[in-house]
């Protein structure tokens, strides 16, 4: 999985049936923007974790994403681990 | 997903027979030029959403696809969320 | 996909028996040299249509091959959408 | 599979429920900072091995995971083949 | 695929269960460094084929690898197709 931002939100009217009411979020990874759907209810400027490939879809197997925020970080930022 | 732009129509009379009758797109990703089978009727320069891996085939299970253009952008560009 | 220029053919005695009888061609897909099997026919200097992934053993799904060459570009170069 | 070290514990309260009980550590892989379940009780340091995609998720096939650690470097470095 | 050459042996005493038994190696490619399964028996220095994903597990459907070693190269080197 990878860390990323929540940017912006993404419409398109036109769209493949199986991904109406898909809410489909724009997430900065590193220097890229993605686009994720979202499972946990992410807003803009949440630090999320996104899924990639089939797992994205795990919830869901007949929406054709690729990428799925799975979680919010609880403080924006990574720990040691104790 | 990544979002992108069509740039070209790819024709190949030589192919594998599980890709007749699909369009192909040539869609700009950044820097790199990626061709993905249309699911949504894009046209050139239309800004589109791409999704990649299996989840690109949900529609077409035989068709040795690995990326398709599940939407088109609204507007051409993504905004903040509300 | 991606497409690419087909640049070498490879041979390997020692390999997975699903390979036997594979035809495997060298691509050159931007800056990067890949090993694709050939699903149509394909010979030196080909622009071609490349699949990543499952996609590329839809058509022999005993064959542990990740990437297959399922067309080859008509003219060489991708022209504009009507 | 690409070689790792263990950097950090991620701690989302709001997730996928299908992440419960998971433990997600981040790893520096190269340049770039991923996440991955811990499959073998991998420790904050700790030089492990990851492996991606379905493989991540072959023992908790409905854990939305693409990256799981899967072993721990015996002595943190490769040696030659003897 | 990918061409890459076998760099080292990878032990790990703490793994997953169903790595068990399975020889992984070292294997650069290009400037990476990745870690295989040997499907063939492969050895330092050798110039090798690796395939990734799901094509690396079609041998051994439950081991949770994602790259495999599939083939030698017989010379090294690839040359053009006659």
């Amino acid at each position: 999985m990878k860390l990323g931002t929540v940017t912006g939100c993404v419409w398109a009217t036109k769209k493949s049936p199986a991904l109406r009411g898909q809410s489909l979020l724009q997430v900065r990874v590193g220097e890229l923007e993605l686009v994720a759907a979202d499972l946990v209810g992410a807003g803009q400027g949440d630090r999320v974790i996104l899924s990639f490939g089939s797992a994205a879809r795990l919830e869901q197997p007949d929406c054709p994403v690729d990428a799925a925020i799975v979680g919010i970080l609880d403080e924006g930022t990574v720990r040691e681990c104790r």
